[in-house]
């Protein structure tokens, strides 16, 4: 029976108040030390064969009969006003069918009414002007040449510290800050606390504009079935998406079906539908025919969202001891021209460590450049470079080891919030990840700069915090066939992350199934309701539902085997697949001979994710250990080693798990030393449209990883004890690297990417 | 909590002991005079624009990339050994992927293991040979040609009644008679029956082999999505198709998913997978590309199924007050080379009059032809024509106006097993038809031929028997969106029957919503189980699934309305499309609003329909009424007007009730008057391959038809008190024809079809 109550919901550092629905009880969580049969085992993907052979389709692979294809124009101005736009010459380019802009197009609000689907302003160089759709891809895109735009180019500003000074270009009326005031937190008295410190350290860090770079660039494929709108479409929400087209068509929820059946990686930049999407849809209104847009490599460095650069003051005090007793934050977050939602750079810094004088502020700020998007973890990545290299260097400052500087101010509650964590198994974290490192072999960061000599060695940490815990609701399905396999339906979408291994164990285990009796299928608004999969939230947001319908179903088989065997439900015991009689195995039955029995009568079981527990933070903890070797005559940084070592809850897949911290680490050594996008502040212009001027991290610089794991389930987050590992690993990965760098050289490079100019430089610098 | 109990099952007149499932209470029946807003109303089709329009996506319109085309060889002998096979030339056709036979497939058992896929003994004209996939279909085609095959000709057998002679051509080795008796029936004693007749009429009557020919032919697409199958398919069983194609396989039911959301006509010839969709799942599965295989018009006349003649005796005998004392039945269905259940021609003569003393024999005859197939009311069209043909024939003899005779020996009860009817309101039927067609105009039959003079009318009548209960389980789902709008998942499928209006329109009553805010999806086996639309049983299945699944929303918004507006569930009152405070209409909300309010957290509901009541036969009932015009001249038959009225208990659509009406009576008259599908005896080929050759009724042929309901709910069959209208309006219709020619010419023609050379024939016989 539903009840509505109001709960505090957080996503993503904010907090606000909605009506949530409680459907009635939950299981209790499998204890600490339960015994599973599938869960906790090394399951390989239920769907690998089909990802790495080749077979598996993802929105780009497909192309429905008469498909069109669709090609965008975009501005090639940072900042402009469209005068006249005339398309009869693309019109009449062979193969083309339609020419969409704002002439002939519904001013469609987008990004947050910041902005229209087609805007006669643009505000970045790469904002769509226009959509072509042809036969075939290639005359797309040959006729958006045929497109004439007269522009009146405007001043721009890229730089968001230009930005913010007066009398700079705006890039919206409201002004170029987010919000049009930074975004503040304070506990205690900053200043009062810096009075008592006997140590400060204070660094400015800057990090880098980061892509993505999905293996899956952006895409969607529209069509209609009568006036049903049917979108493919790469994506980590599939019912945001429905709702977001649904608004933007002014058509009911019910005529619109969002499929993400497989989908080639997200990390943030895929949260929402884009104005592609859209125009896919509308495109294929218009002509009767489905509507491919899928973006080009180039379009993805574009357009397709950002990390966006962050420039940062950190203050840091402590006294002799190293107790903290102030910090003080302030960090600018730049967000491009159209983001609706700040960066929470200042979250490490508030929340990690015990600290009672807390002070921070954080700028978003527009500029004329791409929109930033989330990124795997976004803010507290930035925001743990700031935090934990200050932390390092003030552990250097007092002559302290790092780690017990750490465990000396370790938070056993949530300051920010007021309230107990779930649980926090961080301190464990630390000791397994110190051991498997030797840690004990880090002496003192050298004094004076190491500045020639042979290579040298140094050792760095960090610390993650973040969420994780999922979010409600989210709903699933389970249902046995009469060959007694099971099918398990659920409208979540397996952005690489293994989501549908992982289900399909959960389903498995509570049945007594082998995985491979259980068929988990996805990425359909036509199964039932699950959440955004971002915020490391998937997994527990998702698998509590599949347990609970899972675990409806076997009481139903219960119940049904009671009633053949003619005992009573109590009496009944399911075990590997079989049902028998408490104390007479012999007495029973397969779950395939009843099914069989029943025939086409269905056992089934549907699942229910409520709200989080009232009153508690639930957060996941790690860290990770980096070590480095610098050649201190090159500057060249070559990492070692990273052993990783997360609390996030009950590990449900130890491969899997490892997987996200390999896939985690790598991106964050990506942005601690090579990876940074770039756009020219004079013409706008992104400089880096391929891979081969964006340098993501290439197999041979991979050092060992390590991946270890707390693996103890969180005593009351959900029935599973989980929570999400897909962010955790790359936080404090560049923090820990940087770290390593200072401590092997004596200097400290706070500018990411650590390129070997930079430490060089620095090593001049400190000359 | 599922409990198991054992029930008695029947369909399509055979009875077996099945476990079922109860799943707990169900709702009471709407009662008569309950009042409504969009049940009983004529909705026009929710799908309409989309079928009419061409926008609907059948089997055969489907071409998924890379989609390559099959084409099948067949049997040009009615029986024959397949002495040698070679398929190295057509491989190398241009185009050609693949040939399958039996040399290079596994010998996977077909009808019942009366053959297999690929057979090397054939027992048709159209036996399936062998297997082309080419690029596109006119490769594959012309490829036939290059295999070459030495066929062994063997003797063969087209007539029924020589099959059934001593030393006839065997079509299988267990002899011609399916189960190797016929099927017997007898209650009191028919011998002494007939000795207290006053009157007795003996007619020998017989019926055509006729074609479904369904708008759609059969088809189906197949392909392979990792290990999992997916087929498109032309079915009239989703969930059938993929128990069928799985066991053929030897794959899970896990891993294989049907779907057909839109299919274009079945009458039961599209009950079973074919031999083409296991073939399509084959040459898929070794391709790696999908395959489809769509049948030409000639494949659809040769080897998709047929309603396969008959041969009747009938005997009926009665006192002079028209009371029946004895009916003696014979008949004999020829059909074809497999067929695995016999055809319940007996049906109306052993049930639908009180009668002590009746007889029954029936002989299934395999024969070297197409195999049989269910085709609308199967047996009961063929068997109604001997059974009131006679019954016409012995009022005439009696002098007793027909519908009186059929009123004095109305049967109250079921005979044949022995318990009530759950209702029977056909006195009703044959009251308000009578009154429509104005009976009292029928004069006695002439007691001579009409040889001569002008044109003259007749009017005749017969009565229609059937089942159409519905069957358990049926499943559905229903939730409601964050807008307020519904969907309705469940897995049958609309076979051109307007099962997908008819579901909504119920979902839409429960939830006080109009139709057009209520989406139901349907043909998708990843939706809830739903039975075969055959034996007209699909909205009496499914139907009050879906009002259980809507009432249990309906039920969870009026608590989650009641937590809202801070009332007691039982206060708050939901009517059109609004919850608010009994008595305080003002306080209250619209879905839409509540929904909103809650956001993502679904209202949904989960509905099942149960077995039928135990202890009673469900039954549909009805009456039709010919006025036909015959020229003694000629012989032509002009039917002016049918007035048809059944009894199906509730009508949930009007206006599709009268589409049923139309259509089946269309077809019944097609069969009375023109349609007969030849075989040569001498080579056993199908002499009519398309449509210039099969006299399919054309728009200028057809009569006024006039539709009426009783429109009663069936007081226990199921929550809505509805039964099927699929079935019912052909039965009638060829034995009303032919006894108005009868009354018109005073000969009366028992050979279906009534061409115009029969009825002459029959004149100068009579001379």
């Amino acid at each position: 029976m539903p009840r509505i109550i109001k709960q505090r919901v957080e996503f993503e550092g904010r907090v606000e108040e909605r009506n949530v629905v409680i459907e009635g009880d939950d299981l209790p969580v499998w204890p600490a030390g339960e015994r599973f049969q599938v869960i906790g085992t090394p399951v390989t993907r239920v769907d690998g064969a089909q990802r790495a052979g080749g077979t598996a389709r993802y929105t780009a692979d497909l192309y429905p009969a008469g498909v069109l294809h669709g090609a965008i124009l975009r501005s090639p101005h940072p900042h402009a006003r469209i005068r006249a736009l005339r398309t009869s010459r693309a019109e009449q380019a062979p193969g083309v069918r339609l020419v969409l802009s704002h002439r002939n197009t519904d001013a469609i609000p987008w990004y947050n009414g910041m902005s229209r689907i087609f805007d006669t302003e643009l505000r970045y160089v790469g904002d769509e002007v226009a959509l072509v759709v042809a036969d075939d891809a290639a005359a797309a895109r040959d006729a958006l040449d045929l497109i004439e735009v007269e522009y009146e180019p405007l001043p721009h500003v890229i730089d968001p510290l230009e930005a913010i000074r007066p009398g700079a270009p705006q890039v919206h009326p409201q002004g170029n800050v987010l919000g049009g005031a930074p975004e503040r937190y304070a506990r205690g008295d900053v200043e009062q606390g810096f009075l008592a410190a006997d140590a400060i350290v204070e660094l400015d860090v800057t990090t880098p504009d980061v892509l993505h770079h999905s293996m899956e660039t952006h895409g969607s494929v529209a069509w209609w079935e009568g006036d049903t709108l049917v979108i493919w479409d790469s994506t980590q929400h599939i019912f945001g998406v429905r709702r977001q087209v649904a608004a933007a068509l002014r058509i009911p929820l019910d005529r619109v079906r969002v499929l993400s059946p497989f989908m080639g990686g997200g990390f943030g930049g895929k949260n929402n539908a884009g104005k592609h999407t859209v125009l896919a849809a509308l495109a294929s209104r218009r002509l009767g025919r489905p509507v491919r847009i899928v973006f080009t490599r180039a379009e993805e460095s574009q357009a397709a969202g950002k990390r966006p650069r962050s420039v940062q003051r950190i203050r840091v005090g402590a006294r002799s001891d190293g107790t903290l007793v102030a910090i003080d934050y302030w960090g600018v977050s730049s967000i491009g021209a159209y983001r609706a939602i700040g960066t929470p750079l200042a979250g490490p810094a508030t929340e990690l460590y015990a600290c009672p004088n807390v002070r921070a502020e954080t700028l978003n700020v527009f500029t004329h450049t791409g929109p930033a998007a989330a990124f795997r973890a976004p803010g507290y990545v930035e925001g743990t470079c700031a935090l934990e290299c200050a932390i390092e260097a003030l552990a250097d400052q007092l002559e302290i080891d790092p780690l017990e500087l750490r465990l000396r101010n370790y938070a056993e509650a949530d300051q920010v919030l007021g309230r107990p964590y779930s649980s926090k198994f961080l301190r464990e974290a630390y000791a397994m990840g110190a051991r498997a490192i030797g840690w004990e072999r880090r002496a003192l960061t050298p004094r004076s700069p190491v500045r020639d000599g042979p290579p040298r060695r140094g050792l760095g940490m960090a610390t993650q915090l973040w969420g994780g815990s999922g979010s409600a609701p989210a709903y699933a399905e389970v249902r046995l066939n009469p060959d007694g396999t099971a099918e398990v339906r659920i409208g979540t979408q397996d952005i690489g992350t293994g989501t549908k291994t992982a289900l399909t164990q959960i389903a498995a285990e509570v049945l007594t199934l082998p995985v491979g009796k259980v068929t988990l299928s996805l990425g359909d608004t036509d199964f039932p309701y699950s959440p955004l999969s971002a915020g490391s939230q998937t997994l527990a947001s998702c698998g509590p539902a599949v347990r609970m319908a899972a675990d409806e179903a076997r009481r139903h088989l219960i119940d049904a085997a009671a009633s053949l065997l003619e005992v009573a439900p109590e009496d009944v015991r399911l075990e590997g697949g079989r049902l028998f009689v408490a104390g007479v195995p012999e007495r029973g039955l397969a779950i395939a001979e009843l099914t069989g029995q029943i025939g086409n009568f269905t056992i089934a079981g549907r699942g229910f994710r409520g709200p989080n527990p009232d009153g508690v933070t639930i957060r996941t903890w790690g860290a990770q250990f980096a070590e480095v070797e610098v050649d201190p005559e090159t500057g060249e940084v070559s990492v070692l080693r990273i052993v990783a070592c997360h609390d996030v809850g009950r590990v449900i897949n130890p491969l899997q798990y490892q997987s996200q911290i390999h896939g985690g680490v790598i991106q964050g050594l990506g942005m601690a030393l090579r990876e940074e996008h770039v756009t020219d502040p004079e013409t706008g212009a992104v400089l880096d449209l391929g891979f081969d001027a964006y340098a993501v991290p290439r197999i041979t610089g991979i050092p060992e990883i390590v991946a270890l794991a707390v693996d103890k389930p969180d005593p009351i987050a959900n029935n599973l004890g989980v929570k999400g590992v897909g962010e955790p690993p790359i936080i404090p990965t560049p923090a820990a690297i940087a770290n390593a760098v200072a401590n092997a050289l004596g200097v400290r490079v706070t500018s990411f990417p650590i390129t070997p100019a930079k430490v060089r430089a620095e090593l001049g610098r400190r000359a």
